[in-house]
């Protein structure tokens, strides 16, 4: 798992004090990210609608930075999975992920 | 838009009715399931996750009888879906959602 | 408070076991529907649109039942009311709150 | 639409890269405020209840000054408002609104 | 994990077709519920809890049913768990949440 | 009611400008924490639990100050709360919680 990419300092505090709890979150996250029936970024744009439709704003910040730099996602497969979520869970959600991609893309 | 498929009887009453609101849904459907970058299944898998995270069983079976209808998708494929979900969204919506698919496909 | 209407067999055993919380809820109720800048049913719509967004279907059919029965709402204003759910929370709790007031209505 | 007001930079991320979505969007816009059965302001009031319900700060504010600004609600209107979302949503949602509001206002 | 207790048939489903993943929420399961510093009721009614803040209905019985039965919660315990959902949550979940626990306990 | 220390200032400004709502939230408070059944430092783990898997940073961030404070919560005791939360609501309020716990309490 790479905790550090996708979970950031939250889970290297778990890791240390929790080492218990840190095994299982890492078992979790491979269990989940087996990439067969569907590829690893297809699961990760998926990470990335569900914590969108949710406004998270620093869920989404991480997912989508994550889903650019280790699958080269691009700004319009992102906007494909945006638009998903704009049917689904609204405007809100939907502009807050948009203005998220445009600070991160330029 | 197949709504008689995915929105069901209260769609069609929008329609009747409200043909302004029913043609401005219609607009907002066919521009956010583009299939450019992201194929269409992709993107109903994502409104699938998006559905199940939210506990929403009647969206989300109607989202996963769709999936499996138009678009052939398989229980695996479904289920890496629902790993995702279980990451994100924690084990009520997950074994919801794993429940509405063993229903479905049985 | 006209807790029979709004809230359900639920309440009555609230007042009957824990006649405290009972007199909190009542007084909290009265503290809401104040009925002075905006006028009640305004504000019922408001609870509706609320309920409505959270894909809650018990809650939204009694709010739906209740403004239309206590306050004469009609089928438009009610349908004004979820426009703005649809807008704001997307199609799944806009369509199933759609199907509940075309179950009531007819 | 004035998605300067009402949805800021992001709206217009979308309608430099992404036009026919944007004219979706603008479509649903219309053809929810339609401002028939309920006036523009009540919907906008609406709208606003369901951000602050949903604890998202950013919608919230945006909703908040809109509504003032363009529509001249009053402090109670919001309060109002925000009334209802504490009987449907809970402390934490209502005490951010008004947290908001306060700041909006001064 | 007593699987068939707090998940029903959905676990059953996951671990005859996808053991990878079932051994990941079984470990997940017992990193959970340590009983160290706080007592694994205690963490069962905050699981209640979070459950019944989501107006989750069929995951809130479950929960229900499992405090009562496997760790003897009473009905004020519960109620005590109910009163914060309240607050936090606001009346549709609470009053929810009442009704299921009458059903249950009578 | 400590209004001070569990809602800050949004709170004062209720209490300045809208007495009677004032009123009803602080009888609604004090119904809500008995502290009979469950002792007040139980049912303020659960908000806090509520909060977290909300990822309502302010919220969370509040309750899990007043918990530590006024109760003496300790970071085991609280870890062992978020363990639910990320149990049945995933990762991303679980790892935010944690985050803000650990700039709390360093």
């Amino acid at each position: 798992m790479k905790e550090n990419v996708f979970y950031g300092k939250g889970m290297k505090a778990v890791e240390d004090d929790y080492p218990d709890l840190h095994l299982a979150i890492v078992g979790l996250n491979e269990a989940v990210f087996t990439g067969k029936a569907l590829d690893y970024k297809t699961q990760k744009l998926i990470a990335l609608a569900i914590t969108a439709s949710n406004s998270d704003t620093r869920a989404t910040k991480r997912q989508m930075e994550s889903v650019i730099k280790e699958f080269g996602a691009t700004k319009d497969e992102i906007m494909d999975t945006l638009r998903v979520v704009l049917l689904t869970s609204g405007m809100p959600p939907f502009i807050k992920a948009v203005h998220l991609l445009k600070k991160i893309i330029e």
